[in-house]
């Protein structure tokens, strides 16, 4: 059963439900019109399947080694990566200045779901090497951005995210790795950092690890530290690589899923490197770095979930027990939550990413304050709906489920991480209900005023789908109005992972509704919407009373009582 | 971190929850008094403990493989087993009369919450074993229990189940396998069988196939089908190994967890055999195996949950990320969501297992009712609250619950088969509101009075807790009325699922009350059920309102309409 990218479905999204014909009325993504998005989408597919599928499984059971203190990578995945690279896909949003295609986020979303489904463990080179030109561009001197953009961008070399150290995961600021200035400019970068993706590679080129280290005068907490360039090769003027820099993987990780990305112990004994952005304020320049990585998470999440349900459609189709099984009521009910949820939380990435594509173009705030509101809802809720219904796909496959020459298995191993990486989805579900609300619940109210006005004028038309939708969107406002009631950010913090999930049930009916009414409340999108709201949607409610629950009963029992 | 039995949980539901004072006040298990079953809880816990928490990540590490078509097991596994076997827990529940303890069968259940917890994978050969003492013990005829009973019991032998074949999972009646009546009154078995857990191993003795086949006049369907009991040695007549059966391992299946237990590819030809109950019955006997295996399973998504939730207790009180994270609002919420569901699953598989004891002991049809009533719910809510508190297990863990080192992801890759063997957790929902249905909803409505006396008896003392309990419980029965007044099946076939979890949530509902009531309304058990109900149960009014959507949607969309 080989893999077909949805490109049909992202068509429809763009001109239905976020409004892409915004993104290309910009100066800036003038180029972006439907015959370009439209050929790019298809030429995407065609490397998603040709390129990336065929490696999906021999990297899971061909994972990637460390053999004599080198990474050796999944057979099949240096050449899938060269293909990938020369296709230009590792630029698709990245500047035209150094290469780039200069084309918006939305259409790197796509890229990255369609890796996603089709070899995220590849995948996630490129991901990291995205997140960290995107840091380069806004923080980087000219000379540091004329040495690293072309060659990250070409893939000639490649970028890794240095953060996680043994004690200093979610609290980056309790971090140990030490830097000190050199007389040249340069910085010496000694510490041992965790959970490095990619961290090496047999690809052939450069290794760009951008490590978080202190400053001897670099104070306690996130606000002493500072972000250096650390290469494995010292780069000559010219750009050929030079003398190899004190760096080197000690050892790889055993994990669930995504066996073809080599997760690395990485020391730096005095490494050479050089400052990003200024000193003491790595932190910034990180957050650029980590804010597009969670909307790429969420992402991922959606590719998993995308890759799972035709995995399952294609089983549910030939299995038979007593009949076909796609005849099954039950059966039909996992693959319609499957389709169902796959598309609210594809078109939520995408209506993530338009926000950062129009507030990059217009620098208006408030499409700023709309991408910092829905991010982290996508990567949360989406990564929430790749393991569920990886889960289900797993569940429609019974015993040849949990067998892993299936494939099944795979994704739900695979996706797992996506809930955890880039900060977990607690940690997400406490910026929504923290620092995102601190406009006092601004951005918050104009999406819903939004939802609920297009209910509104969907009334008319479909009345049992837009009631419910405006119905839930109502609770939905209580319930940011109870939270920005509570002082105390612990009894926010007590329900904000349930309070996430509604809101994004909440927005996946206003999609669900938006692309019902773009055919008429008559055809499959609306007969899909009618199994959303009838049947996903309505778990709200049960969410929100536990998102207002607050934090007494959480306190109110004691550790010893807890653990007994 | 090791694992304690929850011992003191048993004592507690024993006394408070369950009543397990009527089954010692039967005649038949007069004996299970309650400082016998306390005893025999410590012996158990000490067992799980010391024999088989230590081998527990040994065997995921080095599962079964096969070498030249025998099986080899993990280290420490064939130590272990008879470890089980020497202390006599291979027979808590079987009659005396060929060794058995002849408790009742909820110590058994207390057996295998314990075993799950600690090693699961091993644990699967004495519960098959166990199904088929109790086949053999209801079926056999007296030359088959002599011979085979004690030996079963004692360990000396193990049992397994051989049903499925490749195209007949759920749909038992359609397999091939063949039977054919030989001339001295034994059969000779023909055919392949698929996922035949612990089908050989390295513990010496003797390896007992019931295996499923067909007579050459039995008709199609599962009413033309036998049962027969094929040795992989022929005893001879004084019970010694005789010679070998012609039958074999073909392969071992690599699976997503449990890889400690052997999941073979069996092939007979022609192997000798003898029936078990009637020629063309059956499906009569294996029912009598397969009823109890799914309570069973049940009480392993019990285990897992316990072991996971220690897992993660002990993780979060070490932890330290911005103060240790058990402090955290987020891990609070996670660990109380584990441990309230983990005393509502529990309870729920120990009181279907004094259902079970109390029909046997009494032989009163509202007790067989009752059971057969809360079998599939336990089966499938017991195993969803399996997976869930092994997820959250993992993601408590952030980043290091997503390496295997930790152990956690063992929990969530070995519970993962428990919703979908012994009939997948959609078929026990179907048999729920289908088969279980038939009374016309008596056993229901029965359980659901008692539920709503005991909360109108609680409202006096908690009314906070008890209103929203008989709440809930009244929105259930009007979801029983609704699914009985569906004439089509498939209409309840469509929201069996979440009816099915529903009916759970109720359920686990009416135990917390129950424990709350049993200390007055004050301590940690009112603080635990104060969390369920106010966060937990809640989600039954979105999972009704998907239960009694009809079917009508996912038949009305086509079939190309849904893999488009």
């Amino acid at each position: 059963m080989p893999y077909r990218a949805p490109v049909e479905d992202y068509r429809f999204i763009f001109e239905n439900v976020v409004d892409m014909a915004q993104v290309a009325g910009t100066e800036r993504f003038a180029d972006a019109t439907e015959d370009m998005t439209s050929a790019i989408l298809t030429e995407l597919g065609k490397m998603a399947e040709e390129v990336l599928y065929p490696i999906q499984r021999n990297g899971d059971l061909n994972g990637a080694v460390l053999e004599n203190g080198v990474v050796r990578t999944s057979p099949g995945y240096a050449e899938a990566f060269r293909a990938m690279a020369d296709g230009g896909w590792l630029s698709v949003s990245a500047t035209p200045e150094h290469g780039g295609m200069g084309l918006p986020l939305v259409m790197n979303t796509a890229y990255n779901e369609m890796v996603a489904s089709t070899c995220m463990a590849l995948g996630l080179c490129p991901l990291l090497t995205q997140g960290q030109i995107e840091a380069l561009e806004h923080h980087a001197s000219d000379a540091l951005k004329e040495m690293y953009l072309p060659k990250l961008i070409s893939g000639e070399w490649t970028g890794t995210m240095n953060l996680t150290e043994p004690g200093a995961g979610s609290d980056v600021g309790a971090l140990k790795s030490k830097a000190e200035r050199n007389d040249d400019g340069s910085y010496s970068v000694t510490g041992q950092k965790i959970f490095i993706t990619w961290g090496d590679h047999d690809f052939g080129g450069n290794v760009c690890h951008l490590v978080l280290a202190r400053l001897p005068d670099g104070g306690a907490g996130t606000k002493g530290i500072s972000l250096f360039m650390v290469p494995k090769f010292l780069p000559n003027e010219d750009g050929s690589l030079g003398e190899r820099n004190s760096l080197g993987v000690v050892s790889l990780e055993h994990k669930l899923g995504i066996h073809g990305s080599p997760t690395c112990v990485m020391q730096f004994d005095g490494a050479k490197g050089w400052l990003v952005g200024q000193e003491h304020k790595g932190m910034a320049a990180m957050f650029t770095m980590m804010n597009n990585a969670r909307l790429s998470v969420g992402v991922q999440g959606v590719g998993i979930a995308e890759g799972a349900l035709q995995h399952a459609m294609a089983y549910a189709q030939e299995r038979e027990q007593m009949g076909k099984i796609i005849q099954h009521a039950d059966v039909r009910r996992m693959l319609l939550t499957m389709k169902a949820d796959t598309f609210a939380a594809r078109s939520l990435v995408l209506d993530c990413s338009v926000a950062l594509d129009m507030a990059n173009a217009t620098g208006e705030a408030a499409w700023g304050a709309r991408a910092a509101l829905l991010t982290p809802i996508a990567k949360a809720f989406s990564t929430d709906v790749g393991m569920a219904v990886a889960e289900l796909g797993v569940q429609i496959h019974g015993g040849m489920g949990f067998i892993e020459e299936t494939g099944a298995a795979q994704f739900s191993r695979d996706v797992r991480i996506t809930a955890i990486y880039e900060g977990t989805n607690g940690i997400q579900a406490m910026d929504l209900v923290g620092r995102k609300m601190m406009d006092g619940g601004e951005a918050a109210f104009t999406l819903l005023d939004e939802i609920e006005t297009h209910a509104e004028q969907a009334r008319a038309v479909l009345p049992e789908l837009a009631e419910p939708v405006w119905q839930a969107t109502e609770t939905l406002r209580e319930a940011v109005e109870w939270m920005l009631a509570q002082k105390d950010m612990n009894d926010r913090f007590a329900g904000a992972v349930p309070f996430l999930t509604a809101f994004g049930r909440v927005l996946g009916g206003h999609y669900h509704l938006k692309a019902a009414m773009a055919e008429g409340g008559n055809g499959t999108r609306t007969k899909v919407a009618r199994f959303y709201v009838n049947r996903l949607l309505p778990q709200f409610g049960g969410l929100l009373e536990h998102a207002m629950a607050g934090a007494a009963d959480l306190y109110d029992i004691t550790n010893d009582e807890l653990v007994a």
